[in-house]
């Protein structure tokens, strides 16, 4: 049902990179990126290490990003310079991921960006997510109709996850989204035909 | 029923900021200020000029702001340098008038930011405003949990506007949302108990 394809995963060496990449890894090429540890190194935050990046890959079928710096910290320290880490990271990180990127995407290929539920849950310590977060929602959307060639793009949005327990404090009462879950999630985004959705993988 | 409040709009000389300063002024004392053309002159997308203009006006009870720059244009042009009109001017712009307006806001004060319906609604040439409106509701729902000394936050988040027809081609089949629904809005957010919510005023 699933043909091979050539999928790139941002975020490689993390929690949920690490584990999609297993998952995957039998019935399709997985090009494994990262800051540090997988097979290529990406700095998203720098457009021309996003360029440098794609053109290295060459053509692919999906992208995958589980990339997601964010400052978490107290609300009284966080002012403009702490935000900018989610800025630069999590949101324009991925954004530039699209931005670029489908001028290298296959037709009918697929973005995948990570998300949260953190902007709907807010949580203490985490609006610079809940912002970013949101902004990759409302970018997913507008992309979604925008996006030429049948490429489709959606966000896989998870509350805390089952392997990151040095989490579980800061969110009580969150049921966390199970490992599997997330991979559904992914692979209704990956090998789906939907668009534009910010998929709840519980 | 509401008590006179000193009430601050930033975004003042535009559209909706002039029509709600004229809806308010009998019954409250209203702060103008815009990047030009009031009677305070401040630029959000600089952190000392949001503070130098918090110190010129002392402590207040309720900032709304109407102030939203954002890259509006065709896809193909839309890159990294593009996408941060939105994020210096409508995202961080309003959300240092936040951060940095929380030191000067009375006790049970209100602040009210502009968001919009692109985040959730999109149309074509608008993908710098559905993030940066979707950054404002994820923000303003963190933030309303972390403020204290009963400090409500909340935004209004309208289609496109009555008093701005230039916009109605960009929005095919989206009823405009008149200036008193839009008026509405924000008084339930000035003079409301509500906090963390996106008023859709329509």
């Amino acid at each position: 049902m699933n043909s091979r394809k050539k999928i790139i995963i941002v975020g490689a060496s993390g929690t949920m990179g690490t584990y999609l990449a297993k998952a995957l890894e039998s019935d399709h090429d997985i090009v494994k990126a990262s800051s540090k540890g997988s097979d290529y190194q990406i700095d998203i935050t720098s457009t021309s290490s996003i360029e440098k990046f794609y053109k290295a890959v060459g053509n692919f079928d999906a992208l995958v990003s589980t990339a997601g710096p964010t400052y978490v910290g107290p609300w009284k320290n966080l002012t403009d310079k702490e935000f900018r880490k989610g800025i630069e990271g999590k949101m324009m990180g991925q954004i530039n991921l699209v931005l670029i990127g489908q001028h290298y995407i296959n037709r009918k290929g697929s973005f995948t960006l990570i998300s949260g539920a953190l902007t709907h849950e807010p949580q203490l310590h985490f609006a610079n997510a809940s912002a970013a977060n949101g902004a990759i929602d409302g970018f997913v959307r507008a992309a979604a109709i925008e996006l030429e060639n049948g490429i489709r793009i959606n966000a896989v949005s998870p509350t805390v996850i089952e392997d990151s327990p040095q989490y579980f404090p800061f969110f009580p009462g969150e049921m966390p989204v199970t490992m599997k879950q997330l991979e559904y999630g992914f692979r209704k985004s990956i090998f789906g035909a939907n668009t534009g959705e910010i998929i709840k993988p519980y």
